[in-house]
């Protein structure tokens, strides 16, 4: 992407202090999905992570990131695997805990979302702690798929939610 | 769609018996996403549900209305607009509650999400007794879209859940 391109998107997202509570400030992306051309934007600076690597199937995270990963596997013409909170999936599956600042959530893929040694892209809007993520990748992983890159459209990076991704390509549009 | 192309998506969809409760068969779509093809096809459907008519923006309901309408967004070069059950949008919302078989639920949209008169096509993955969609129109038409229909990929047609959406549009890829 250019810089006046980031910049544009960058001016897009609205900051929502005090939410989902206190101290929080909230990234707010949907002026972003709204505008045809930003998110049009976004979704093609979110599918050139892959590089020159084609890849068989975008991995989306539950919620948020099934809208860009959803649109991205449109535009790569790829297949498109939810990974989502425990017990939406009506197939066999592989579940994964994580932590929460309180407590633990689980998220489940199904076992036969991915076949042996497929490239995956994984899609999600905010790279926050990297507790998600790292249970995704390790689901992915266990049932076969090789990742290529994980892609964020935010990162905010004075959590270092990448060192927990392992050897795993990340890459962010934005950063905070 | 061409039938033979219908009959690929009907063959796709994996039926559940007993999830998420007894009694129910649930119509699992997550193959049909998983090929790039087969997402491909049904992205083309929903979307030619717009006919002529050029859509400003695409709502998808939370959560597996957020993969198809998202992909059908960036099809259009529509923008993406997402409703949300509660408490997970950060800006001004309205609300309207619906009834569930135990209980009442509640979704949002934020109130500056849609433009007076702007186009609109809603697109869900399941037509069951359409309470999520008559309330999805509720707050569409609250904050002045102009809804041109509502799609959907599986209709359950015995649930008479299109007498519920009014003088909407309804469309569907797929019935049962």
């Amino acid at each position: 992407m250019q810089p006046s391109e980031i910049q544009r998107l960058s001016d897009a997202i609205r900051d929502v202090p005090d939410f989902p509570k206190p101290g929080i400030m909230f990234r707010d992306i949907t002026p972003v999905l709204g505008d045809g051309e930003l998110f049009e934007l976004t979704i093609r600076a979110l599918a050139e992570t892959a590089g020159d690597v084609k890849i068989d199937k975008i991995i989306g995270i539950d919620a948020r990131g099934f809208i860009f990963g959803a649109a991205v596997a449109h535009l790569l013409g790829a297949g498109f695997v939810p990974i989502r909170k425990k017990g939406k999936l009506p197939w066999a599956t592989e579940i994964e805990s994580y932590s929460l600042e309180y407590g633990e959530a689980e998220i489940e893929i199904h076992k036969d979302a991915i076949g042996a040694g497929e490239k995956i892209l994984v899609i999600d809007d905010l790279l926050a702690t990297g507790g998600t993520a790292a249970a995704a990748l390790k689901l992915i992983e266990r049932i076969g798929g090789e990742v290529v890159a994980v892609a964020f459209l935010i990162e905010l990076t004075s959590l270092n939610g990448r060192e927990r991704l392992g050897d795993a390509r990340v890459e962010a549009v934005l950063t905070y």
